[in-house]
């Protein structure tokens, strides 16, 4: 089980690593959590620069796809390998989802015909002016498309993919690890009352 | 104002990262936050590599030091160089943190002495060994020394960062940011409920 956190350049810390740390709680032979990305290493919107740990241009090999969110996105957006790249992805026999302004990459791609999503409050009229509703709530998917909306939202976004992935119990076994000592209860019931109507 | 995150071979990214995007919501000039690292990169306990910001060499120009936590911790309390560099630190003048194992480091380095802290549920036993009483909460703070526990009370740490370097509106400002769509003012709400007795 491959999944990828699509990541560009000018990408936002939280929205990538987030997800990869959760999604790494499962130490299962074959699971595998990767950054992808266009080029060899990235540069973050605060400065960070690290190296991709998959090619963005093996796409259809991954098995979930989350595309994270950055200040370029926009600019991504016109990018036409990468759209190429992205409009490779098929829901039919992918999970996938995007946070914050990724959720305007996936809409571009045509990925989320008729189908509402969330972003954060800065992507909004860029993503309604693609065509798509946006949601006044964290998490929404339907079927094998997510989206969420915020930075620490992308604990839900992870949190979905691995009880579509591997169950429940697996997802709230990894919350309940990477959350607050003394809150660790309450962390795991908000979210998996968040992702709990779409699974 | 320059504020580094020790961010060591093994690292957990939510602990570094997390602290990093929230600081990072600070647009002021002079505002500067950096990962800090002995070497010129650093790898994750999940295989992301990435460039430090700053070398941890400098460690007595930071104005605030937030130590974060890995898979190596234990190993890095046994290093003679990185804990003569720890033994630099001065709290009458720098503000000092401390996520999960890191507080490990901070025992160590004897800047905890006559103060409980806040670990994760792996690293207690150690912290206790080490002759520190553990609290059974996210956050705890005695003057410029603070420490917190479990992955996600890196937002506990950051925002009580802010609030002392900056002010507490800030600090409520930028969780507001990073909070999920729809859930932003309980997230405000509960942080600032964690960080407001030490303030």
């Amino acid at each position: 089980m491959h999944i990828a956190i699509l990541t560009f350049d000018g990408f936002n810390e939280l929205d990538s690593l987030i997800a990869l740390g959760i999604l790494n709680r499962i130490k299962a032979p074959g699971w595998r959590v990767s950054l992808a990305a266009p080029s060899a290493t990235v540069t973050s919107m605060n400065g960070v620069q690290l190296y991709r740990q998959a090619e963005l241009d093996e796409i259809e090999a991954f098995d979930a796809v989350l595309v994270g969110s950055g200040i370029k996105t926009r600019e991504i957006a016109q990018d036409t390998a990468v759209m190429q790249t992205l409009a490779r992805l098929d829901p039919t026999r992918q999970l996938i989802g995007a946070q914050c302004s990724g959720t305007l990459l996936l809409a571009k791609a045509g990925l989320l015909a008729d189908i509402p999503g969330c972003t954060d409050l800065t992507s909004k009229p860029w993503v309604q002016e693609a065509g798509i509703e946006v949601l006044e709530q964290p998490f929404f998917a339907r079927g094998n498309l997510a989206t969420a909306g915020g930075c620490l939202a992308s604990i839900y976004l992870a949190a979905w993919a691995l009880a579509r992935l591997v169950g429940r119990d697996a997802a709230a076994e990894a919350l309940h690890y990477v959350a607050p000592v003394g809150e660790k209860e309450a962390y795991v019931e908000r979210a998996l009352g968040n992702i709990g109507p779409y699974l």
